[in-house]
């Protein structure tokens, strides 16, 4: 097996310009990856800026993901919060800290998955950085465009629908089986840029869920000035979340983290717009409350339990 | 001493936008760091993307620098490579590995130090990421605009002059004392952001010295298919390596890398241009050598020993 190691950084770096897209018109990209920094051609309008990590021991353990679909996770968790803002994503950076006995195939690989999810959601590499270290960690950054609206987390005001995209308790049933030994894999997180872009054209307010939908929606409310109430009934569920938890599985669902969905609020004049949009998102939307005039109370609505169970926002009461 | 573990990563988060720019037209920001992703607006041109790391036990060690210092380096080394296309850092943004035991206000110190650092350099900390972890790690993103040219490592010529700004090996020195258990601190990478930029102008290739000069030319030469001689009596010293090594410190300041000074090639019939430029860069521009047309080699002239060493461009050689 050849690893990094034997290798060594210049020489693993100097096969990328033969794997990553160098100048490329259509992308928008004047000086690819290999040089001291890209040169991109932006189109006139605003640029969306994020970065996220995965970090092996803290966001993921060895073996819970192939290499390849980790550089997936890798950009996708990036992507989703270029989504959650109504952008697309355009240029893509991955700054990999790798242990020097990595064999080489699993670099490879991790930088094969990134590309392909960031050419899957019309994004392109465009460079980063290698350098060695005692675990592995991926840091990308991704610069967006925003062709329409812009939706922050601060526009929800008391009477707003709140929906969420596709379901929900997928990824936090998979980690805590794997966390059990009980074996299996992260699921790959939704591509929801389509989704974000249409859903910013009605929505007042848009978070994605990360940390878990509870404290998501806490954070969405803090940053509006207002609280919401959830019909827990309502939540959809991922089916084997579903089958794994029954009764208890929308709980489980409610506070699980990394599903990587859109969380919205759509003003109830927007509402009939929403439903034509609907069918082009792609995935399931589901209204699973309201936004009230509560500051910073997420409150919930039990099917099982008549009783409002009320709430301080924020991933603290959940954890 | 209050530590990150016992804050949380979000209430930490909570009080970064007191402390960061939110909108700011004049910045260009339209969302500030707190959202799902920053929001810009560019100027229409070229953008600039780069991203580089700092890692405890790799690029530094406990004690090296103050947090403060590590905040300004993390962004340093990535506005260094910005600098080498000819740009203007303008955004930035900060993904922090963190040990749970870290002091909060160590933390506070290495966020101001990075924006501190940015701010000086025209540009502004826009967003980021925190994520808990076994070690320290700071990998900034920069987003730059170029007004002017822009620079590659592509386009040295036969007969063009290489040039190098500021002095070398003091950062060599610095790590080397740090790891005999000596003492110091790494100094601050210096800016050169304003001399990038003006450089661009005249040079016909530019690179970052970070790996060391040796090994940086080689790059230059390898990605303009060229060659280059060095004269090591012409090669600018910093003065605390020229007292600690004597006869021995241009050899060594070769070799050391995180000076973050600038390597430039400058064609013949451009020099008189140069040469009216050069009191308007903020530091010393000093020529070093030629580019040749030996394709890959880097040939070394020693005023201490007649014998030109000849040498295969790149790090392997020098370690």
């Amino acid at each position: 097996v050849r690893r990094l190691r034997d290798v060594g950084e210049h020489a693993w770096l100097a096969t990328l310009p033969r794997r990553l897209p160098r100048g490329s018109l259509a992308a928008g990209i004047v000086v690819g990856a290999g040089d001291d920094a890209a040169v991109v051609r932006a189109r006139p309008g605003r640029l969306l800026l994020t970065t996220d990590a995965l970090i092996e021991g803290v966001h993921f353990r060895s073996g819970w993901s192939s290499p390849r679909a980790l550089g997936r996770r890798a950009f996708a968790v990036n992507a989703s919060d270029i989504a959650a803002m109504g952008g697309r994503p355009r240029w893509a950076l991955l700054a990999a800290e790798v242990p020097p006995a990595t064999p080489v195939r699993e670099l490879d690989a991790i930088l094969a998955g990134f590309a392909a999810a960031a050419r899957r959601d019309g994004a392109r590499v465009v460079g980063g950085n290698l350098a060695a270290g005692r675990h592995l960690a991926l840091t990308a950054a991704l610069v967006g465009e925003a062709r329409g609206r812009v939706v922050t987390r601060a526009g929800a005001r008391a009477g707003d629908g709140v929906w969420v995209t596709g379901a929900l308790g997928a990824c936090g049933l998979a980690v805590r089986r794997l966390i059990a030994g009980r074996g299996g894999r992260l699921p790959d997180p939704p591509s929801r840029v389509r989704a974000g872009e249409r859903l910013a054209t009605v929505a007042s307010a848009m978070i994605d869920v990360s940390d878990g939908l509870a404290q998501d929606l806490g954070h969405l409310c803090r940053a509006s000035g207002v609280g919401a109430v959830v019909d827990l009934a309502r939540l959809p569920v991922a089916p084997a979340c579903r089958r794994a938890l029954g009764a208890a599985a929308p709980r489980f669902a409610l506070a699980a983290g990394e599903d990587y969905e859109l969380l919205v609020t759509v003003p109830r004049a927007r509402e009939r717009a929403l439903v034509r949009l609907a069918p082009r998102l792609g995935c399931r939307l589901t209204r699973i409350g309201r936004i009230t005039r509560a500051p910073r109370r997420v409150a919930l609505i039990d099917g099982t339990d008549p009783r409002r169970s009320r709430a301080r926002a924020g991933f603290d009461h959940f954890r």
